[in-house]
């Protein structure tokens, strides 16, 4: 677009959303929910001092959650306090359900006893005017005549896999165009912060790299724009440069080489039609298809973009937790997974300018703290974790409504998904300023800025502004407000190539303690948490707790970060919970046993560590003795991700069980066949002390075909 | 890809489904579908002599139609033959109903007793894995804290809207890559049939057309596919090039105007991810986007390409229905919305060589008739329905189980849908060949060709010699067979070239008609039939009497084509069943009153015809006296072929209800505030008088507002 274009559908669109433009936002105004006004009604009374408080020593919350989760009862008795294990969530559910708000643990409860079991199993369909259809052993068929497989595998690949392969390719396509930006614009805010690693992906992509580096960032931002939009029939360039040699073999033998990833969604959603592909094989496979233009042309490449972007990564210790809240400070939430915007206003908050106009508000400065992903890639950047306004890692997405109701959030910045929909609900209540940093989302009557990255400097410094005029209106307004004291030290920074430089430059000190045994292998723990029973991060903590034992090492990523951060797994003393193999490594080098790579999408650089491992061993990727874990896993990405850990050869544990169950062929295909082909296989187990077992039997098992 | 990367994947690919390779195949096969077998058990006893025949002569058949669906009585009570009024589907419903095969209407009678009140109403939601959720009044947001409006939106877009889209732009797409490869590859057995239709489309997408016609073909696919596949920031080129000037000012001022379709799918799957969007009217207003991508890089330019390939319309009687198919004939069937191979196929069939290769196989020819839109197609196009070996249109997508029930059906092509889940069982029943023509399609247990457009003529070799050994077969297995008599004369090949052609080279006289009030204005009948309790095709040929009584002209396309035709609506006999306006004129031009336009990808021709009348009389699309009508709507193009007349400007009847009743803001915005903004809208109405009077009042208000 021309820069008039821009300034236009800039304009427009702030006009929209502020419903300046009487034609178009009234009426859009006049749509808008009226259950959040219902939600809103001033029966609301918040009371901060009847909270049962958490342990006020971190020391004694660690005492406290292991004894807690070694007891074993998260069941609906007591719920959800028996199930919610940080520290900070414990106190805020309270005053959140006392005041009979909407919040996403009591939901969860409202919602069982009325909760279908065609839908758990994957056996319902409402794709056509003949539905919708429910299958059952009475009524085998669905009208169009689709069976259980078909319907099975078909609303597994449209509900799960092209969705969230579309969101990790158009978070690729995000970055590509900042980076774009970053060169063509000096005035963007961005900035090329790791130029070597532009120059090295840009090497293997093919491109010229003696040109100046702004140049080189144009050039390689429109070779991965390009192969993303490339048409299917046109194999990918990104998966051609980057992907292993052996497991590029296995794809085009099985015929799972995909082309531009946008081209093969549409394809996959094609074959989604009613009356159209009915072999449920081919949606699995078409699945993991998918799973590669995932990674290669999602995760993989995002993740080098943003460190091109924003600094790779470096260990140090940080902190985490509602406590780093501070009642007289600016406090400007970033939520997300995509810091495009963040790390701009960042970078401007840090400046002595911007702290002195929140002085000259009254405030005691001015902080960004980071939330869910988005808050675990700030966490581990050199280029933002370092940044003086950086105030440290808030939680996961289950406590997004909780750390609203703290009142003390003067705005909370949002660019993708985890933004819960109940949001507008908290920020009228709290006074919280929402503010949508891309188009893509939008929330109820929320304001949101085109995404522009030609102009995201002029967006930060809308966002701050509005974050200072938040803060004087919560102090003006004298509004009673409750910070958790809680603050967890964490070491963070772990990735490719921060755990190779720890290591001395190469992975051979790790795959030398592998093969002696001290370390058996590595596990990942990735993904979400949910608000089931037994969950809400008590699975995910059992589990690695359980894995560490067995001199397994941890890389974590995603809200499974947040449980690491608050449980204490991640802070070096965690040492001496680990078997002893594991123990004395950790002691070695003072790292923890769980290493947090950051964000979910950031299993683009797990995988990116295990491929170098792999290289190293000059083995396929499938012989590693590793195991994908998501043992609280919640939406379309995590399924999609699963889908790339098949195609790479990987056993991916899952839980909760997923709505396939309805069909045999499905699950067969899933947790036995696929691996037969090469490829992968998923396990699905809901009990944490037997997911342990598959874990280490699964390590045993690889340690022992590579003879170690 | 390189040739032998083709040769290579074609080989692969026809291994695999044969199950030739041993590694994979059988592995795949042994996933297969066991209801498959279960469903073919031995009890299956086929008996041609007790059917209950329909009348012989079409005369009678026309007068029993009529007089049944004017009692009114289509409910439950002796469904579905009180609904079944396609003369030769009631035949052949008795045959497979006795023999107790499973068959798309009683699989409805089947679904009725389970169906879901909640999947009904848009109100249950299956996307994160703290689902399934469903939505009540007393417990109003799903666990993520989605409320009503919300789940409805977003089920709306990513069950129906997305993937619509991406199945229309999917079919412009390979209509594309056939058209290069007609330019590029004589040996692909495509030819260039319209080259002043190639070089008026070219001129107005800003292609030089002084060059060779082959080259311009590879120009102007190149452009469509780059269009298709361009970043969903960069405005596309072909809604610049083709869409109505006024309506494109609306769709900037609305931020409506798409970028490259693909690239807008994958960013609108992103927006139903969980916790990602939730205001309900973005995903209305995306829906609505989506809509003229799916006009301007789907429907539109598919259609001229494909009359580029396959010959513009030309208007002629010819024949309909199961009647046409020859016991001593190589009976092939070409299924789907694309016929690319088959008309190809049709080409050599039609050639002495192949008619001879039929007769020395002891057949007196060998014929392909069209089924479903595929077949609405060839009947249409010049180039397709003059060939020798053409053999007529077959029927709707519901009786296409019926069909091969005939037991003569020796090959039946598919290349896209609706091709039914169930057609392996009866073509292993009743000796049936299946052969899918593009690997986008895949059947339990059946051969797929991968589609490869260079190699046209060579996939259509191979499917002719597959027809003729399966007709060899069936002779020598002296299987039974029975066809039933039925054959319905009708006038085809309408269009805005043929149309503007039988009118004398403008629309001027067609416009005059509607000004003096012969003709009150015009109704599209379009989409697809369903099994529900008074629909069946019922529901379209009774709007269609209405309107037509009312001096409404018709036009259709899709399946309620094929009821127009059995139904006798489209032979000039009709003329007389017309209001007095109507009828002068028909008899005038010797046309029927209902016009068939093809298939329901045709709606790209019909929207055509009204932009085209609406430029003759300088005024915006929206303010024509027409309406749209889908009174049968089944699945997910219809929904994205609405959101596009939305965006132009149009009412837009649909039964049965969509699933979106659970949400008043969704219900309204749909149906009254799109209008507001300039847009279309929506009305859903079952009940066919009460249609008409919406249709007739719709038209009479925009005449009055024309000052007509």
């Amino acid at each position: 677009m021309s820069d008039k274009q821009i300034k236009e559908s800039y304009e427009n669109s702030s006009k929209r959303m502020s419903g300046q433009d009487s034609t178009i936002g009234s009426k859009i105004n006049d749509s808008n929910d009226p259950n959040m006004h219902k939600d809103l009604n001033d029966k609301i009374n918040i009371d901060y001092t009847k909270i049962k408080k958490s342990p006020e020593s971190m020391e004694e919350v660690h005492k406290w959650q292991r004894d807690h989760v070694a007891k074993g009862d998260q069941s609906k008795e007591g719920y959800p306090l028996n199930v919610i294990i940080d520290p900070a969530m414990r106190e805020m559910y309270q005053v959140v359900h006392n005041a009979s708000m909407t919040n996403v643990f009591d939901r969860f409860s409202q919602q069982q006893p009325i909760q279908c079991k065609f839908c758990v199993e994957g056996l319902s369909c409402q794709l056509c005017a003949n539905g919708p259809c429910r299958i059952s052993e009475k009524v085998p068929r669905g009208t169009c005549g689709v069976d259980a497989h078909t319907m099975v595998a078909r609303n597994f690949m449209y509900r799960h896999v092209t969705i969230g392969t579309s969101a990790n390719i158009f978070h690729c396509h995000q970055a590509a165009r900042a980076l774009k930006a970053a060169g063509e614009n000096p005035e963007s805010g961005f900035k090329i912060r790791d130029a070597e690693k532009l120059k090295k992906y840009s090497a293997i992509a093919g491109l010229d790299i003696n040109m100046p580096i702004e140049k080189l960032a144009v050039a390689f931002a429109d070779w991965v724009i390009n192969d993303i939009h490339s048409p299917s029939e046109t194999p990918s360039k990104t998966v051609e440069a980057f992907a292993p040699q052996k497991r590029k073999e296995l794809w085009r033998k099985l015929n799972l080489l995909p082309g531009g990833g946008y081209s093969e969604i549409a394809y996959a959603q094609t074959r989604c039609m009613t009356n159209f592909t009915s072999d449920p094989v081919e949606f699995l496979l078409n699945a993991v298809k998918l799973g590669i233009a995932n990674e290669y042309q999602g995760l993989y490449l995002l993740c080098i973009i943003q460190e091109i972007l924003m600094g790779t990564q470096k260990i140090t210790m940080k902190k985490q937790n509602m406590g780093l809240l501070k009642d007289n400070m600016i406090n400007i939430i970033t939520n997300g997974h995509m810091p495009l915007l963040a790390n701009v206003a960042l970078d401007l908050a840090s400046t002595d300018e911007w702290q002195q106009k929140a002085k000259a508000a009254g405030a005691d400065g001015m902080q960004i703290l980071g939330h869910v992903c988005e808050g675990q890639q700030l966490i581990n950047y050199d280029g933002t974790h370092n940044q003086k306004a950086y105030g440290g890692q808030e939680g996961e997405w289950l406590s997004e409504e909780y750390l609203l109701a703290t009142g003390v959030v003067d705005l909370f910045l949002f660019d993708y998904n985890c933004t819960m929909p109940t949001l507008p609900i908290y920020a009228k209540k709290f006074g919280t300023k929402l503010l949508g940093t891309h188009d893509v989302i939008k929330l109820q009557g929320t304001e949101s800025l085109d995404f522009i990255p030609e102009k995201m400097k002029e967006q930060a410094i809308k966002a701050l502004d509005i974050s200072i005029e938040s803060f004087k209106q919560r102090k003006k307004e004298k509004r009673k407000t409750y910070i958790p004291p809680h603050v967890s030290d964490c070491m963070v920074g772990f990735s490719t190539e921060s755990v190779k430089e720890a290591l001395g430059g190469s992975f051979k000190p790790l795959i030398d303690q592998i093969v002696k045994g001290n370390i058996r292998g590595i596990a990942t723990i990735v993904g979400c948490t949910t608000a089931r029973y037994g969950q809400g991060g008590s699975n995910i903590f059992k589990i690695t707790q359980g894995l560490i034992k067995n001199n397994i090492l941890v890389l974590s990523g995603g809200c499974t970060s947040s449980v690491m951060e608050y449980t204490g797994l991640t802070n070096p003393e965690a040492a001496d919970e680990c078997g002893e193999g594991l123990k004395t490594v950790c002691k070695q080098l003072g790292i923890p046993p769980v290493l947090t790579y950051g964000a979910c999408v950031d299993i683009g650089k797990m995988s990116q560590t295990a491929v170098e491992i792999a290289d190293e061993l000059n083995i396929d990727t499938n012989m590693l003795p590793i195991v994908i874990g998501a043992p609280e896993y919640l939406e379309q990405k995590a399924v999609a991700d699963a889908c790339t850990a098949i195609a790479l050869g990987w056993l991916v544990h899952i839980a909760p069980v997923p709505s396939i169950t309805g069909s045999d062929v499905v699950v067969k295909t899933l947790t036995e066949t696929t691996e037969t082909l090469g490829l992968g296989k998923v396990v699905v187990e809901m009990d944490a002390q037997k997911t342990i077992q598959i874990y280490v039997d699964h390590i045993e098992k690889k340690r022992k075909a590579l003879g170690i």
